[in-house]
């Protein structure tokens, strides 16, 4: 269905097919956390904080083992119109529930959980501005918070100075396939129109940690989604450069 | 990883690497729903109902489309320890949620929503019993009581006569790798013991509705990526070939 | 208000104003549970469980006492009309309430709480299929369930080889009256109807352990009373026969 | 059990086997609500309000018929020990659904519905103080309150000069054993004790509304089930004529 | 733009501007709580009770001081139409919340926790009947209840027999702007009506706890504000007086 | 208590008693709000969106009025530790509630709601980082939002070309007294520190929309008060000044 023409097709705003919109890493935006990014792919803006704690909770002390967890949640206007907040509801959706819970997997796929000991880490991703691909944006600016929280704890020695919590470097990206045509990091406009939506995790060493492909629309081939594996790598290779820029910046400073 | 050694492998209970658990299909099991089957993976029980009612829900109404939608629960004593009910929690875990709409998505993928009509199925899928696998017993279980709700309209004149609201079947399974060995419908000790756990939702055509695979244990790559898949549609085969005897056999009678 | 009459008279199943249902109970249906029973009188199928755990809630430990409580439920679709499932309205209602009360002061009416020792049965009766004497089937089906699990128990020591948690046996039943008539084992399209609605639960040895008359329609008087009364004993000796021939069948196989 | 002597035995407030606890009743006490009284039975203290409405729920509208609900709660500190609140924790417990329910039936009892028309009455039983039988004073002031309330919507032509939509009066009262002895009006501490307590509720011509007889020790006999609707019999004449006096009282002020 | 001819206006109930309503206080209205008062403020009716707990919670222990809280509610037909129980709601509204705060805060101003030692005090405010000011009774009436549960535990000897917890009194009145003339002690059709509207709590002494002062139509400005807390300093001396009467009375007796 | 040398004192941060925090609005911050700004009182970061709607709730309308309302919350982590959200504990806590309704008070203060017809305003107010004064900026900066909501909605002819649905400005301060010396704008050190912690709302002409002043040690005198009075209104005085900026800035653009 893809084909030697989709490579050269526009997109409403400009981008080529494996394009992925611009991305921005405001590494430390919080004064509070322990590590904290405000992440932007586009319109898109997360903020993304990691807190730090030492010990861990009840069920898990004693094991020597640290534990990673995150929330996701989204401003009531952070969407074009405005959405109740789950608190006033006082119930809490599927799809935040199952966006918080693909986060903290996500997270925890790169953390060696003996290495970080008895501590605990809770991220934070809050959508401030939503436009598409927010779940993947929050993984990746969760991760640059999660570094500098474990830096953070490494310099009170909550961490030993050798202990080596992370393995890898996490990431993830959307694709889709709009018109037939698949296409990197869709912008909600875009979202709404795929006939197949995908969101994809992947480690600084291009291994896979989640793969969640749904077909909105028609169901979709072998070749397809290899296709669109194809893009999320692209992407997600991109990604962990800039986590590297946002992470290094600072440090020459 | 896989090697010409695993399809040789015999698992605790006695299967090979791509072999099915016994699967068994009670259709018409309730008396109260218009289409309901009591499917079972081995151990794992589900009791699936289709109930459908005249009119959609008002947010949907006029626009000449049907809808479909599930409820994923378990029982308290449908595992190994009790848990607690989700009712007396007063709040639905983000696991249950989760289930819920994956089951959702997946029959709507195969239904005709405009030949549906201005119809409302619901689908409810109650784990009695569980030994793994049980949202993708419940999809394909709820994918025959579905079939079943939609003649039951049809008789009634709520579809008419030759109306065709079903696209496909759909069918779903596990696949996952253990000890580097990627296998088919994890029985619960083999789930809790899996690197990476993939659950696969394939039309009875061979196409994807959702490809949900997740490392548990450390990242997978692109060659188990497809090991998992080819597995999953020999499962999905086969359990597209159950649904079909289940659904053929009582015309007989 | 009865006469003589009213014993000859037939109800819409065919019964005899003072039949039962076709009653059956699945003793050991659960492959989970320590103890379980899918019991049905007629259409109505109810499936208990009967969850053994050493130890006490912390309000009650140290005073050498076990604890037997209960939940009740129905299925979203046990009956004619889908009801929305509690845990969706984030409450329990009030009917629920009170019957998961009933079912837990039944049990416990039979149980020696010193001998049971610090340990705890949780009964789980979760209707699969309703019409009508849900509560009624659940006690009976319980008392089998809980059985089991007390036996179980002993098989482990957590109970000692020659304790005597079980006092009596217990089981229950409706009794309504109908156009005057007192009818046993109310089928819902019978309670429904009734003016009066009794449900009477009474141990193995005759005694009473809840008397609940309301009368929905007019009052009743006290010769109304004491027929229900009468039938109602009828019904439950029945019952207890059931259940000890439900108990001891497997114990020869 | 209950023998020549047991009439005689004098209780811990000096109160003879069959005699009530001092009943007063207030009415009116309510400068707001359509029908009110606050109604002790000895320390128990119990405002009931009841509020009339023109219109019914939407359920029930356009049927020519009324609809009786009610509501009962405990203030925190009603009790010996204060109890937290029903709002606070979020959600009402089992025994306040029981009871509301209770107070509900049994005033709906005494109602015809098409004579109180398309109107809505809505009863509101508040503990202010509680010793034993809170119910009880519930429903025997609720009716005194509803009454009233009838009455002032006559005055405004909700409801016809020539309807009458009580049928007749209702009161409530409980009974139970303690050491062997049949006791009528358990004040709390006799209440722990008991091993029977029944509530009975009866209308003014002698009839039951509801009979809920529940061991919390030993279960009972039919002899002694027996005694303790004699012993209820008396405390519900009684009653009635304290609720007649109180509505007569101040028609003559 | 208040004037000379303001002092002699009369309002709907007969009062001056500078007039208070009837006060009237049932010091130990409860046979349970350890302290308790039932307040009216013409038909304004709170029951406030205080009750005693030696301890405080975890959070707190160990430090050597003690905690006031309290809690405020509205039966549901204290008002002119009956509003929805919160327990029914399953939440608590905001300004229950702003109430139950105010209460908390302005009772712990006349605390000192030191010598009140490791132990609690709950203060319940429930409003049987409204007519504006509930708040303002509530802290008046709680002050009340709050000395005599002290001295209730100075004779346990919870608090040595010297320890004086209690700093100051405490009493509150709303104040308020109607047709741009400022009155004492507003009635609800005065509330309702009013451009200004003024809660100010004050000690035995004349120093200010709280003083919440709300624009409901018009902006203040300062000359405004202070002839409102001129009135406010009247209405808490005779108020200070009213409480010094309810606690001595009894002494007497 | 204030004396000459509190003018020359200098806090924590280098600020004299009379001095705000750096005060900075970023208008126009949100892409998808019809007006919005972030606004910041020093490290106090509060995102304040106005969202418009044409149409009010369905219980004003009919009425030719609008409505404004507010609601505030925090990030988890804005804080110094971390908070559990509202939405997972499933309940708003009564500190929220009272921010979120002084909000909306306040603007509604300054809004005509004949003029802005019916149609509805929703300010969100999130803080982003929280170091004390969080609901004096959110008010401050929602002014701003809200201004902006309304020029986009007279822009869409949702509100005539020459409605004035402003009546005046608004904004509000924190003032307190610490160590016996008034003080504008605490920051989080001074205000768990303040002996009293006053909250002033007022209008661009100066007149007060809010004064909630409380005692969180001592109590306080009337010359305490004024001088909290006083230097609020130099307060925001400056802060009207800002939000003009603010306002006029981007005109110019």
């Amino acid at each position: 269905m893809t084909d030697n023409t989709s490579a050269a097709l526009v997109r409403a705003d400009g981008r080529a097919v494996g394009d992925l919109r611009p991305v921005t890493i405001e590494r430390g935006w919080s004064a509070q956390a322990e590590g904290s990014a405000l992440i932007s792919f586009g319109n898109t803006k997360v903020l993304c904080t990691a807190s730090f704690t030492n010990g861990v909770p009840r069920w898990m002390s004693g094991k020597g083992k640290g534990w990673v967890t995150a929330e996701y949640a989204m401003l009531p206007r952070s969407t074009n119109s405005r959405m109740d907040r789950e608190s006033v509801k006082g119930k809490i959706g599927g799809r935040t529930h199952e966006i918080s819970r693909l986060i903290g997997r996500s997270l925890r796929a790169v953390v060696d959980m003996k290495a970080l000991g008895e501590n605990t880490i809770v991220i934070d991703c809050d959508v401030l501005q939503a436009d598409g691909g927010t779940r993947t944006a929050a993984i990746t600016g969760a991760y640059v918070a999660m570094v500098d929280a474990i830096e953070w704890a490494r310099g009170r020695k909550f961490i030993g100075q050798k202990a080596q919590p992370l393995i890898d470097s996490v990431s993830a990206i959307s694709v889709g396939i709009i018109d037939g045509v698949p296409m990197l990091d869709l912008a909600y406009v875009e979202d709404v129109r795929a006939e197949t939506d995908m969101n994809v995790v992947v480690t600084g060493r291009g291994l896979f940690v989640e793969v969640q492909g749904t077909a909105e629309g028609a169901p979709f081939d072998r070749a397809e989604l290899n296709s669109l594996l194809d893009l999320a790598l692209v992407g997600t290779t991109e990604l962990a450069a800039a986590q590297t820029g946002a992470l290094t910046s600072r440090d020459d400073a």
